[in-house]
């Protein structure tokens, strides 16, 4: 366990100061304040003197789960996989819920010290990282995993699927059921380094790839809900005429779901009149009707592969050696609403296939 | 904040004990050693302790909030409203799932050693109180206030809607649609002090009030998920000519959808053929096929009212007089899955209303 000696050696301060940092903040500078504070979190200082009041004699360790939104429904998919790990490597976990529209310095500082309150060891940030949180990432006293989204810094791994390979794959499951007029409803263009937007991008390199016509009346955008995706679903109708599309692909489940029930409402069929595929594979598409046809993303495994790396990244911190993104496999789940329209009279791929 | 001295007039032992029994635990022998963690924890020794080694200011308020299945649907309702309320009094919210399968005096046991070791001021628990937690609650060092759920104990509070009155409302309402015939897919009723048990005292009290037929083979049994609800209405569904229902009252909204799938997958319609109410008014119920009429529970204010309610207790424990079970109103949304059949031919409640 860390004592004052060692925080005075990390930091490279006497021993005196650090105990004046520790225990008079007021008497000593901010910088060296900061110094010593910074490598007393980074020895867990901290964690095991409180370990040492509560008289709790195992150090279990900690891992704080920093989430967009608790209430949305893929963190019940990712929470399942983290917290089946968590017991297997009995780790406490302890949530924290960071909203998009939180998403600044001061919100991401509010988390840390957050986890900081609570005493937790490393953290896993899922979902999407906007590029205002690499000032705080460069000096960073607590390890992070991300889960879902991805940050150019090659000291923080990440674990999600690769986005544009799996919308791709998703126009080719739809070109070999016969469709050739493919839809898409996407969340908008703003900021390409999201990881949803991503799916834009695998959709128009799967229709450059088959040759399949484009325009820009045949994609919609909005946001992720139920409600976006049945106001975007009516856009395309309404461009019907002129796209001549078959099948919709959505950048999320929920998306896909409103989608389907605006294609009802329309007095249309899922999938006869037209195809719909979703984006997530959540435990709605399961429960829909029709029951959704969709790209599933391993969110079990993504959230034990981020735990398991993250436990040995704080046992045994020498032995992570492996760095970086690392892209585990999805798969399309065929279920009710995608259509094969194989006989339809049109000639595939313009001939040239 | 609460030293050593405080803690040896609390528990009516010597000042020398208690510090032996904090800082050389053991020396002292356990009961001695248990006072003394009971007064420094009711007196919140531990946490001012953590606070000053972290060099916190402000003693924020921390609630832990203990529940079944974080990945229950029904969970992101209750959290959206505890969370609002949190933001609004700077409280600290720290997440903890203490499965159905692990509700044991071990498991709650486990869950309150979580709280402490995270630093929480007080606990809400949600969901069903089962009888094994009684021991615990007889001594416990934490407020704790319940959500969804009831204990005898008055010293408990509990938020929640009455659950019978709730589902005899569903069944009035269905009797002003015009059905007479009314079926429904509860739990199984093993324990009648479950919560969602007493949905069925409320249905049962409903046909009994407006004098309606009653068979066993008008009620299936079943857990709450899709899947139970589509095999319970499979059995409703078989027994439908003998008992002619023309609707369907479901203990929660999942049931109600995969009942709802099962009717169509049968080639009956919804409601035109079977009506059926859910339970709960989760965000799913306005995205199924056909949206889904239910009754529905103001789980965001009872997620906030307890979060109030916690405040009062951990800031000003004097002025919090009323104790008990607080009822929240609940109210019908009707949807799309429950027809008016008034024109069918059957003397209305045996021509006695």
């Amino acid at each position: 366990m860390a004592t004052i000696n060692d925080i005075a050696k990390y930091a490279g301060i006497s021993i005196a100061t650090v105990s004046r940092a520790l225990n008079k903040p007021e008497l000593v500078n901010a910088e060296t304040r900061e110094r010593v504070m910074y490598a007393a979190r980074k020895l867990n200082y901290f964690k095991n003197e409180t370990l040492k009041i509560l008289n709790v004699k195992s150090n279990k360790l900690s891992i704080g789960v920093i989430f967009p939104y608790i209430t949305a429904y893929y963190f019940s998919e990712l929470y399942s996989g983290i917290s089946k790990a968590a017991k297997l490597h009995d780790i406490d976990l302890v949530l924290y819920e960071l909203r998009s529209e939180n998403m600044s310095k001061e919100g991401l500082e509010d988390a840390l010290s957050f986890a900081r309150r609570h005493l937790v060891d490393g953290i896993m940030l899922a979902g999407y990282v906007p590029s205002v949180y690499d000032e705080i990432f460069e000096s960073l006293d607590i390890p992070v995993v991300l889960l879902l989204g991805t940050h150019e810094s090659a000291k923080m791994s990440a674990y999600k699927v690769d986005d544009i390979r799996a919308a791709f794959d998703a126009i080719s499951f739809l070109v070999s059921r016969g469709h050739r007029n493919i839809g898409m409803i996407s969340l908008p263009l703003t900021d390409p380094a999201n990881d949803i937007v991503s799916r834009f991008m695998g959709y128009k390199q799967g229709l450059d790839f088959y040759k399949l016509p484009f325009s820009e009346e045949m994609v919609a955008y909005g946001k992720l809900g139920f409600d976006d995706g049945y106001s975007a679903m009516k856009q395309l109708l309404a461009a019907r005429e002129k796209t001549g599309i078959t099948a919709v692909f959505t950048a999320a489940d929920e998306v896909a779901i409103g989608a389907m029930r605006c294609i009802q409402d329309a007095g249309l069929r899922v999938p006869q009149d037209i195809s719909v595929i979703g984006f997530g594979n959540l435990s709605i598409a399961n429960i829909s009707s029709p029951k959704l046809t969709t790209v599933a993303q391993p969110f079990e495994d993504i959230g034990a592969e981020g735990v398991k790396y993250m436990t040995k990244l704080l046992t045994e911190p020498g032995s992570v050696v492996e760095r970086g993104n690392f892209y585990l496999p999805y798969k399309i789940i065929e279920r009710e609403s995608v259509a094969a329209i194989m006989n339809r009279s049109f000639s595939y791929c313009d001939g040239k296939v």
